[in-house]
Order: C-alpha cells, then structure tokens, then sequence
C-alpha cells in the first residue's frame, strides 16, 4: 500500500488536491448514506457537533481541540434537501471556502433563541437526531427547551459507522501518515543513546515530522523509557535512558486529515534475557492477530473485532501474562486517532469492516519494571484479499546506541 | 508582576517545586469551597470530568485533549468527607503519584454497572450534582438509569467560578509563561521577513516557546498575514509574508499547568497610512479599556466584564469600525485559556473578581483587507490596588524587515 499509492515519499501539493478532489466528490455520497439512515430513523434532521463529522460530511476543517474555542462555529444541520453550517464571524470566510456546498447560518452566541428559526429553514422537521454523545445534557435541555414540539433522538454512530469504511483517497493519506512516522523514527536512532532524556526524543521526534511531511501530530508523541514503559499513557519526562532498559516510542502523524499511529519498543543496550523473552511474546501475539485476519479473509469470511483480540490475548495469556495486558488489540484510525472498528473484547459482534484500517497493538506491562507494546496500522481489503501493515519500521529487536 | 515574581527568566526546578507545593497546600480549601456549594445546593456529591477540575481539585493532569482517549480515567466525585479518581489501568500508577490525597477508583469499560457501588462507598447521596456543561447528554442518561433513585442536578460553574479568583502561586505561573511568550516573539523578530511562510514563522514561534520554559502551547500558533490577519481564528498557511501588510501574532505558552495568551500585529516594511490608523485605533480601545479598570480599582470599586467590553467597543465603534469588532474583549486565563471572567456583552453582571487575570484584546478586522488585533493580559488585583499587564512586548507600531 505504502509502496504503490505513497511510496514513502511526502506528499505533494498534487496529492493534496487529488485528496480534496476526492473528498468533494465523496460528499453528495456520504451525506446520502447519512440521509438513508435518517429515513430509516425517521427524522428530519440531524444535527451534530463532531469536528470529524463536520469535515467528513462538509470539508469544513476545524483543528483538534479547537470545538473549545470555536463556540458554535462547525456545528451542523443535515435535512434531506439542506446542509447548513454555523459560524460566527470569525469562521465565516473559512466556511464559505472550504465548504462551498453548504449553507452558512451566522450565529454566535444565539444558538438557543434561533433555534426554531433554523429548523423553520430546513423545513420544520418534527423529529430531530442530536449527537448525543458529544452534545452536553445542558446543551440538549436547551435545544429542547427552544423548540418543546421537536423530539430529539439521540444518534450514536450514525457518521462514525460510515467514515469507518475508507476511501482510497482516504487510506493513502494513513498510508503517507505512516511513512511520515516511520521515516522520522528511522531519522530519530541515531540521537538515542544512554543520558538523552524522554523529553528530548519526543521533541526531536516530534520535530522530523512536523518538517517532514506531517501537518499536525495525531497526538502528543509518548516516550517511556524503562519502568515507565508500563504506563500505556504515560507522558514523556526528564527521565534520562539508561542502559540496558527499554525504550517505548508511540507517536503518529497527521497528513491532509488524516492520522497514523504506530508504537515501537527498542532496547538500549544489551536487552535483558527476560525483556526479550516478553518482546517475542508481544511480537508473536501481534503476528499471530494479523495472520488470523489474513487467513479468514484468504476464507472469504471476515473477523469480528473480539475474535481477533481473542487470538492475541491468549497467546500473551499462554506466555504467562494475561493480567499484564489490560487493553483492547485495536482501534481504527482516519480523521480521528481513535475511532471504529474497535478490536477488544467490547468491539462490536459483527464483522470487520472492509476497506478500513485499524491498529494491531498487543502490549504486556510489568509495574516497576519494564512494559513492551507493538502497534502497527492494518489495512484491510477484503473484496481486494489484501491485509496489509501500512507502518513499514522494522518490528525486529532493535537495539540502539547504549 | 512579571519582575518581582518571575522575573522573566524560565521556570526552575525550585519554582515548580514550590508551585506543586502550593497546589496541594490549596486542595483541601479548594475542596471545602465546593463543598460549601454543595452543602447550598443540597447535594451529597459533585461528578466532574473537566481536566482542568480535576487537577484543580486533586492535582490529577491530563493534556490537552487526552480525555478523547482517557475514558472515564479523570473523571472524580467530591462528596464531604472523600474524592474518589476514576482511572483505568494505564492511569493508576499516575493518578497515585500525582493526587495521593484522592481515593482511587479502577474503572474501565463498566462505570455504569459500577455507578451505583461508586455512590455507596461515598455515602449513597440521594442528590448528585453532574457537570452539565461537560457530560455528554448519552452518558447522563445512562448515569441517571444506573441509579433511578439518585436525582441528577446540573452544575455548572461551581468549580469555574472558584478558579477564576487566583492565589499568587496561580499568577505567578501565568506570569511566567507570560514571559516565556515575550521572549519568543523577541527571538523570532529577526527571522520575519518578505517571502517567508506564515507556516514556517509559526512553527518557530513554537519551537521558541517550547524549547526555553514552555511545557506546552496554550493553543495553537496563529500567524496571519495581510488580508488573512482579518480572520480571527485562522490557522498559519502557506501564504508568503509580503512588503506593506500586516502580520499578525496570537500565541501562548504553558508553564506548569497555567497558560499565557498574547497577540501581536506588526507591519511588515512601511505601514500604510490606513493600516497605522486603524492600529492606533485599537491601541488606544484596548488603553482605555484597561485604564477604565485602573480607575476603578483606584476610586475602590469593581467593574464588570460588560463595562469594560463597552469602553473599549466606544472607541472602535467612534472610530467607525463599530461593526468590525465583533468578539467580546477579553476572558480569563488559568489552567484553560478560556476560562471565567468574561469580559463582554454577555458577561456576568457582577463585578470582575480579585485577584485575577485576563486577556484584554480589541480588534478590528476588514475582510479580504486586513486585520489588527492587541491582546495583553492583566493582572487585577483589587486589595493591593494593582492593575498592569502581564505581558510585556511592546505595544508600539513596530516595523519589521520589509
């Protein structure tokens, strides 16, 4: 994948436009999925307040993070003729250009008493779906109290299960995410070595993508070095890396939207017998998760996401430390770092979706002592018979400058 | 402020040390403030998940945006004799390290189904105040079908409204990253110049920032040339730095947990006669705006965020650019951003608290044309009678490499 659509290199400002091309013609098509599942549901309108959701559907982009600042602005409404964009006049320009489609509503701080005036322009729906897990229960009650005579629906998932299944245009920007990360931490080895800090590396590692291809971090690059490698979310310190300890990396990168995500465990210096004994075990059971999925899609049959998770935590489980790994497998990846399909043992109880991509990330932490996580992005092409790792940095035992 | 607390140097390891001090000296009063609120509202607990709260509370951090994938991990509840830390596996060895003060709770995938345990072992409160503003309308609903005899009351503010009165340990921290900001903006002065990159200029402001005393940006760089100053939330882009524009700066660094938020707008080569006036313009809104609390404070009296906002609207609005200021003045600045007070048309009607800190930025933005925007931070503090800006780059016209 990485090879025939991206071929490592950083993307060019042809690529860009052919993604955004891509994107506007996806548009009518996405919005006439979410339409179906309305008329299925059997309202009138949706309305929603997801950054993801609101570029998926519309092209507006707002930064991660930045629905804190922007007030109503980004905030949607979706009727079966109508697609209606709220701003405030510091995001107006930024709407009418990159979503052209749309039409643009200017409110700011009178959501609550335009409320009704709004739904009146989209043809006064009767029953209106709210995104309610991201919508405030203050936000819904006042939505309620403006207009007593619209129903509200909580809609769960009803944009996330679509953006699930990806585009080509959609994997090659993952796909050019994952060589932005696998070419900054090829960049990064040489500067690893015993008295370096976390904090340094994460900077440094940080900085090869931001200057190399990546827009924005998918997030805080993590670099745990020793008994901090347990903490799964642990944030970089001034912790300096010692010999003979492990050294977790996990870190991703943001191309046109989209994100990667990938975590390597390297040793500094000679690795302990016993470290490495748990870095196979994690190998293994991540190998073991990925050819499960490429046997049964080889069978023409597609995986849930438990079945797959099963595979690898009984195999960590047979190594001895089934209490060691508390996670889920997986997640998949796109406009956000986390989002369907989930791979775990709470994943849904249907099959895969396909084409999509997700991560393969079996982990075993030792409290005190030392933790070893491996992740990768899968891409998963079912009616293509492909499964395939779109993160290419090596998963061999690597050992660096101790 | 900035001289005797800081002193413009970057944070030591002393000063951050005495800052956690101070925080965990704080907790317990901070407890027993909401408390107090509590006992008023007649509530037997208070649940919150605001990042900010919890580590105001209990000293708990999470960065920013990590509760996306934090889960339920920092989500707390405040009853009268405990304060309970939700926090999964990957959060707990943290949570013991940062808040031992705090009972810990390991809570994954299952808090509903543990909902009703978590009340019991906090007394079983029949009333449970809810962060409204901040809880998902899904998962209020599933918390209040977990315990259909526990009534949900909506909070919001209680937490807010204290930390919007800072003790000197919280303004000394705004101070310094205050400084931080300066310094930055000082360094990247001889990097500006015709044909340069807003991308490029603000990925250096960064790395100013976060390699001399920043632990994080308080939010992302904005650097917006020319017609683009006259977007207020703009992001960087490729767009070249020409001859006779403006540039303009907004920008803030975070120094142990507490934020800065400064915004600067040069004239890149000779100004326009016009471009000066305007900029004049607003130079002198945002001086009255702050001499009008100045003079308050002086005659013993506090003004509200409303009053100011108008003083400085005045000005612009005399100037004929009533209509092209179209955001409030200013807002609080802590541990968020955006936090209380706020100063605006919609601002509380009560008057501003003490001692505090907040921004202070009048703008004026012609679309397609240009845009100036003056933003310092002062520091209120009634009893002592003082009343100055915080951060210090100068306010002149400053002409830079055309």
């Amino acid at each position: 994948m990485t090879d025939t659509l991206i071929d490592g290199r950083a993307p060019s400002v042809a690529d860009l436009e052919r993604w955004l091309e891509s994107d506007r013609v996806a548009r009518p098509l996405r919005l006439e999925s979410l339409r179906a599942r309305m008329a299925e549901e059997e309202v009138g309108a949706y309305f929603g307040v997801r950054r993801e959701n609101i570029r998926y559907l519309t092209g507006f982009e707002l930064g991660e993070g930045e629905e804190k600042v922007a007030g109503y602005s980004g905030q949607f409404l979706v009727s079966a003729d109508d697609v209606v964009i709220l701003a405030d006049s510091r995001y107006t320009v930024q709407a009418r250009d990159q979503a052209p489609e749309a039409r643009l509503e200017r409110v700011y701080n009178d959501l609550f008493s335009r409320w009704s005036e709004l739904l009146a322009s989209i043809g006064s729906p009767k029953r209106v779906a709210v995104e309610a897990g991201f919508v405030s229960h203050a936000m819904w009650g006042k939505l309620a109290a403006a207009t007593p005579d619209v129903e509200l629906i909580p809609a769960e998932g009803w944009v996330e299960t679509l953006r699930q299944v990806k585009a080509v245009a959609e994997l090659e920007r993952v796909a050019a995410a994952c060589a932005v990360a696998d070419h900054a931490l090829e960049r990064l080895l040489p500067s690893i070595r015993v008295g370096v800090s976390e904090h340094e590396l994460a900077m440094q590692l940080e900085w090869e993508m931001r200057t190399n291809g990546a827009e924005a971090l998918a997030f805080d690059v993590a670099v745990l070095s020793g008994p901090r490698a347990a903490l799964p979310h642990g944030s970089p310190g001034a912790r300096l890396v010692r010999d003979g300890e492990v050294l977790l990396f996990d870190f991703g990168a943001q191309v046109c939207g989209y994100r990667s995500d990938m975590t390597r465990t390297l040793f500094v210096g000679q690795p302990k017998p016993h470290d490495l004994e748990i870095y196979k075990l994690v190998a293994r059971a991540q190998q073991a998760a990925i050819d499960a999925i490429a046997h049964a899609i080889a069978e023409g049959t597609r995986p849930t996401g438990r079945q797959i998770h099963i595979v690898a935590r009984d195999i960590i489980a047979d190594g001895g430390h089934g209490d060691h790994f508390g996670h889920g497998l997986g997640h998949g990846i796109g406009l956000a770092t986390h989002e369907l399909p989930s791979l775990g043992m709470s994943a849904a109880d249907t099959p895969l979706p396909s084409p999509t991509v997700f991560s393969v990330e079996p982990g075993v932490y030792l409290e005190g002592e030392m933790g070893v996580r491996i992740e990768d992005l899968v891409l998963l092409d079912a009616a293509a018979g492909r499964v395939e790792r779109l993160t290419d940095f090596p998963r061999e035992v690597i050992v660096v400058g101790g």
